[in-house]
């Protein structure tokens, strides 16, 4: 009989705890929290070069302000009076397609277009019309954030193939005058590949890398805000039926 | 042996689903939506007035407008490209302490001081410097809605001892001068108290009449609003640290 | 300029609240939970038989027991020690696709293929190899919660062309020999099609109903089991690496 | 006139981006996640020592196998068709007061009660009837967990007063006979003090511990399983009112 539950991921045996076969008690003598990241979305060890890439995304994505909606969402749930587990949810919640939710249709887009290249991709986009997942960004002409891991990709031996392609298509995109530049999104997911990883770790990868963040920023609220935020009058404009019986 | 999970509200005999052992095919022909909760959350069917009553308790918190944090996380979840279910949760977690979470701590203090009198309670309070669950509004001096539904309490029955007792801690309250009247979430207390519910019904109560609001709000969200809110610099004042190395 | 969040839905006038125009401390003494669910998602008030319709619809589902993922998921929250509203959005959050999610695919294609016809429509399927949402159950050969729903929209009028639509589908589907029932997120479709509800109303008219469910199921949770649910070896299989260096 | 969000956390200047005043891309490249996440929690840089601990925590907690109820959680909501990041919102939602939840509690009490002593506390408790949040586990006995974590603090530095009140509070309980290990919690609260984090850090510090874990068992879910999970009848046992009219 098939019992309800099956997982490779973590056992116990004999009182101990094995992650992919690695006793975590030994492990956390040794690692790395990255390459302990590394190690249970991939099912082994990172070698130096990947652990130094790993850190250095996971590093560049903690972040980035009160300002997107998955701070916002997660800083208004705490100001209600849940607790801050309900609070980092809220956050993560928000993390869909617009929001860290590129990486893994921009991953599965390299892994199909790689081979068949940059003319048919294009043209396939032009055709459905769809924006190309991982490139453009609302603020950033340039997303510092994306040369400095094309950079550390070089120095680590990852300006393989798939980042090559990636920063082919945003050679060819932004040829017709308008920049569209490859954003974080768009290397994440070409890095992802290059070492290796399946596209379905894409939307997870960036939700690591922003928890600490969004943790952070509720302890900001619970230690510095009032309870219970109210949007004002200058906030909200109405425009539905008026008053009527 | 034990089964890993016990319940007495549903169960599903030859191929039919019944709730509290009313077949809900057959409850569904003749009940209302208000008549259904109130057996899903108290075990037994409501007569005609408390099927009233609570009808006019869940139609009058459907709703506050876009200014809560409830209505704001929901919003901004989905914003970030989350389906509803994820927007709907998000609005569902800041129903906290402070948004809706007050009506079960008023249950428990009415019942607690019933009988021990409000000169009691209001002198236990005065010593933990806590405050009074279910009084005092941020926008209402009197709250209109609180106002319906006492006098709605006495058209159909339920202006009993907890509604008494919750307007004589009222009388009290605001004899130093400011007022502080009893809000939505106390008169709901001594309402749901009125009919005989388990304290614990009080948070859910307010969950089940507000999550049509919310709804509302994301469905408007979807069909008006480009994605990917995010606040600007008129919003967000930053007083950290200044750039180093 | 323009301010940052805009609605038609609700608004403050005069330290009144009022729903699409509606004073909504005046429509709770003379409405029923269902008929403020109708306004708030449609903008308008149901004439009697949609009224009874709604109720209808929300009643039936408004739980299934403890065995779909949604109130595995709620439990398993409110056991790890989160509040009740922690709790509900997780139940909420196990509504996707294949929980209740189908209705929105289910209007969209009734809509899209009523005037194409059957035929196109089930030859469309047929290339792209996707299932039909709305038909079907894993439980059930004939749905005894959709038969009823059928029969009431007969009694109420709203056996009209889009319920008859996919009753069609469910002939023509169960042709082959085995049986693919309407189910209830499709007859849920086909009617709020009838009542001339958006597609996007699908899923956040589910969650409706089924809110009230999760909520006493978490109740029941927090006044009968212990804290900390985990599963034992014989609900898991580990099939991952044996201990290693 | 004061604007709606306040931060200190995180800036924009120039086009770049400023955590506590570091450049993020700078930072990106000689950093580690762990470094990362301790300047985001605490506001400043730790030392080596400092970040061998981290790591060393932070490891140690990224999983636990399917059997705790967020596991359970996280995988039920992305088998009822929800995306990742609803799923992993979901198990963090159950990282409640019995999971992970101690820990912030257990910084508080160790604060109190450093300089009252092992006996004003012990007593405390008793006379109140409160279990000490951080001691005792369901499997353990003794936990591994928290003994290698001893012997790290003794390493790096960090067996200071905390930990050594935390491991005197545990031989005074132990005492009586039952063994009341100083547990996972236990050991995170007092090496969190040692490292001078506000106990409001203790939650957020353990879900972004386990956050890894729980995208992990959902992408396994994800490339592994069927959708819609159910419980049957063995798991199930109905003991409420029998059918009725």
């Amino acid at each position: 009989m098939n019992k309800a539950y099956r997982t490779s991921i973590t056992t116990h045996v004999n009182g101990r705890l094995y992650v992919y076969g690695y006793d975590l008690v030994d492990l956390a003598q040794e690692t790395s929290f990255a390459k302990s990241i590394y190690l249970i979305l991939k099912g082994n060890m990172p070698d130096k070069n990947s652990e130094k890439m790993i850190n250095s995304m996971l590093t560049i994505a903690i972040d980035h302000g009160v300002e997107p909606p998955s701070t916002v969402a997660a800083r208004n749930v705490y100001s209600g009076g849940s607790p801050l587990q309900a609070a980092v949810a809220a956050g993560i919640l928000a993390l869909g397609e617009y929001h860290g939710g590129a990486i893994e249709t921009a991953m599965e887009n390299f892994k199909k277009y790689l081979n068949l290249g940059t003319k048919v991709m294009l043209n396939d986009f032009n055709q459905s019309g769809k924006r190309i997942a991982g490139y453009g960004h609302k603020i950033y002409e340039t997303d510092p954030r994306t040369q400095k891991l094309v950079s550390l990709a070089k120095k680590f031996g990852f300006l393989g193939k798939y980042v090559k392609f990636a920063l082919s298509v945003e050679d060819v995109l932004s040829k017709g005058g308008k920049k569209l530049p490859l954003n974080i999104d768009g290397i994440f997911a070409a890095l992802l590949l290059e070492m290796g990883f399946n596209p379905k770790v894409g939307k997870g990868f960036f939700i690591i890398a922003r928890t600490p963040g969004l943790v952070a920023h509720i302890i900001e609220e619970s230690l510095r805000e009032k309870p219970f935020r109210r949007l004002t009058e200058k906030d909200v404009e109405y425009d539905g039926p008026r008053p009527r019986k």
